[in-house]
C-alpha cells in the first residue's frame, strides 16, 4: 500500500513534524482506516513528553479516530470497506486468552495500544485489528465521535462494570475532557449528579452538562459537609491534595473510582475509611470493545456528545498547546487534511 | 434485675479484675443473655490496651458470646426466654435509618459496639438489642459458636457482599483467628484456595483447614510468581510490609479486601496497579445480622467451626496472655463460671 503521511514527535518535548511511513502489507486481521477526524487526549501529550515509560520515537500520536474503512484483511470480521468506524486507545488483542474470551480484551496481556510501538491517528490513515474498529451510530456526527472512543468509554465503563444504579448519588471530580462526559452519562444513567471542580468558572457549565449541584473542591467546609454523600465517586482529576477528604465523601458500601492518570502513590487509611464503611477504591482506563459498543448505543439514545474545539490537522501544534493550556472546552479534535 | 459479676479492665494495660455492675432496668427492645461461653478477639485486647480511641474504663470485654436468653423486653422480637443465642461485635442499631432498612445495620450511625460505652461478655450476663441476638443452629456446639459471631462473619461477609464465585481463585493472607476460618469458608465456597503465611510451621495446618496450596509471604520470589493469581485476596494480617507485591497478586478485575485491623496509612499505586488491571481495594469489619444468619446456616451445612483453646473464665488473664503470645491455635474461648 501507499506510504502514510502523518505528524510525528521525533524527540521528547518537541513540536510535531511532518512525517511519512510505510505501513507494510495489511495483516490478515487488520483494517486500514482513512482518518476523517482525530481527537487529542491527555495521553497523547503524556506520550509526546515521555511522561510514563520512555516513549519510542518517532511517535505518531492520535487514538480518538473517526474514519472510513479503506481496506480489510482476509480474516477481518464485522467491518467492510466504506464503513464508518471509530478507533480508541487499543488497536489489537490476542483474541484467545481468558480475558479476551470473556470480552475483557482491554486487559489482554498482548493488547496493543494504538500509539505505543505503532503509529496512530494524526495521519492520513491508521491500522487496527478488526475487533477494535467500532461501527458508529448514524446519528453520531464524525467531528464529535472520536472523543467518545477514548474519553467516553473511560467514564462510561466504570458505571457499567461496577453496577451503578439509577438510584445512586454520584460525584464527578474534575470537569474537563473526561468529566464533562461523565456528567452527561451520570445524568442519563438516572443518578443524582454532583460536580466537584476546582474551577468556579465551570459551575454553570457543569449544571448545563447535567450536574444537579456543583461543589468547589477548594472549599474544605463544603467538602467536609459531603461526608458519606456519594454511592459512587468518579475521579477524573489527575491528582488531588485532600485525598482523605475525598474518600470520606463515599457513602457506606460505596466506591471511589479513579480514571484520571495519577502518577504518585496515594496514601489510604484502610481503617477507618475502608473497613468501617465497607468502601471500595478502584480504577480503570478505557474499556473493552463490547463496552464501547454499549456506550455508543447509550450515548446515541441520550444525545451524549463531547463539546469540542476543532482545529485543522496542519495546526496540530497549536491544538496541542491549546490542550496543554487547560482552557479547552472540553476536547480538541483535528480535522484531517494532508 | 440482679447486679452482674464480670471481669473488667480498670485502667490501661492492667490485668482484668473481678468487677460487678448494675445493668439497670431491661429496655423494651433489650434481651438479657446468660453467658455460657465467650471467645476472645484481638479487638478485646485493643480495647483493654486503649489502642484505638481512648477506652472508657471500667471496660468489661467480650463480644463472642454464646448463651441463653434469660429475659426479653416488652418490644423485643424473634427471641424467647430459654433460646440459645450468639452475640458479636454489635449489640444495637437504630432500626429506622436507610442502612438499617436495607439490612446493613452494622453501618448504622447509631450502632452500639458490644464493648464500647457498655459492658460485654466476660460476665455472668450481657445485654443486647433483639436484632443482634442470633439464634444458633442446633448442630453448632456452644464452645465453638462464639468465634463465628465475630471472626466468622468478618471473613464470610466479604465473600458474600462482593459476589465471590466458586470458580474464583482466592488467597488468604494471615492464618490466625480470622484466616483459619477464611480457609474453611473459601474451600466450602468452591474456590481454589491459597494460604499466604509468614509462619512455615502453619503450612500443614493450612492445608488441613482447606488450602489447596500454601505460600510463604517472606519468600519474595514465590510472591512475585503469584502476580495476577487471585480473583479475591482476603487480608487478615494486621499489617504487611510488601504492599505493592500483595496488590500485584490480584488478577485483572479482582479485589484485595482487608479485614485485619491496619492502623497505618497504606500507600497505593493507583496507576498502574488499580487502573491498568481494573482492580479494587476494599475493607470491612464484622457484618450485619442478616449476613450473620446466612453465615451460621452455611457454616452448619459445611461443618465449619473454629479451632479453639478453652480456658475457665477465672483464668481470663492467662487466656489473654496466651492470645497476646501469637501462639494460639486458633481462637481462645472462656467457659463461664463465677
Amino acid at each position: 500500500m501507499d506510504s502514510i503521511k502523518a505528524w510525528a514527535a521525533l524527540e521528547k518535548n518537541q513540536p510535531l513534524q511532518p512525517y511519512s511511513y510505510d505501513p507494510g502489507p495489511l495483516g490478515p486481521e487488520q483494517v486500514d482506516i482513512e482518518v476523517d477526524y482525530c481527537g487529542i487526549c491527555y495521553s497523547d501529550i503524556a506520550m509526546i513528553d515521555s511522561e510514563w515509560l520512555p516513549t519510542q520515537y518517532p511517535l505518531v500520536p492520535g487514538h480518538e479516530v473517526v474514519g472510513r474503512v479503506r481496506a480489510v484483511g482476509a480474516q477481518a470480521k464485522g467491518v467492510r470497506e466504506g464503513d464508518r468506524v471509530g478507533l480508541g486507545w487499543y488497536a489489537g488483542s490476542c483474541g484467545v486468552c481468558r480475558l479476551c474470551l470473556r470480552g475483557e480484551n482491554n486487559m489482554c496481556a498482548l493488547r496493543e495500544p494504538t500509539i505505543v510501538g505503532r503509529h496512530g491517528g494524526f495521519a492520513e490513515r491508521v491500522r487496527a485489528q478488526w475487533q477494535w474498529c467500532m461501527k458508529l451510530p448514524d446519528t453520531l456526527d464524525s467531528l464529535r465521535g472520536g472523543p467518545l472512543l477514548c474519553a467516553g468509554v473511560t467514564v462510561f465503563s466504570p458505571l457499567y462494570m461496577h453496577g451503578v444504579k439509577p438510584t445512586h448519588r454520584i460525584g464527578v471530580v474534575g470537569i474537563g475532557g473526561l468529566g464533562h462526559l461523565a456528567l452527561q452519562f451520570g445524568r442519563a444513567w438516572g443518578c443524582e449528579v454532583t460536580a466537584l471542580t476546582s474551577s468556579p468558572e465551570k459551575f454553570d457549565e457543569a449544571r448545563a452538562l447535567g450536574a444537579h449541584r456543583v461543589v468547589a473542591t477548594g472549599d474544605a467546609q463544603a467538602m467536609r459537609a459531603l461526608a458519606g454523600a456519594f454511592d459512587f465517586l468518579l475521579v477524573s482529576a489527575r491528582g488531588f491534595a485532600g485525598w482523605d477528604l475525598l474518600i470520606d465523601t463515599i457513602a457506606p458500601g460505596g466506591r471511589l473510582h479513579q480514571v484520571g492518570v495519577v502518577m504518585e502513590q496515594v496514601p489510604v487509611r484502610v481503617r477507618p475509611y475502608l473497613m468501617t464503611w465497607q468502601r471500595s477504591i478502584s480504577g480503570s482506563s478505557t474499556g473493552s470493545p463490547s463496552t464501547v459498543a454499549e456506550m455508543l448505543t447509550f450515548a446515541a439514545r441520550h444525545g451524549i456528545v463531547p463539546r469540542v474545539e476543532q482545529y485543522a490537522m496542519r495546526d496540530v501544534n497549536a491544538a496541542l498547546d491549546r490542550l496543554r493550556s487547560g482552557q479547552t472546552r472540553y476536547r480538541v479534535v483535528l480535522a484531517s487534511g494532508f
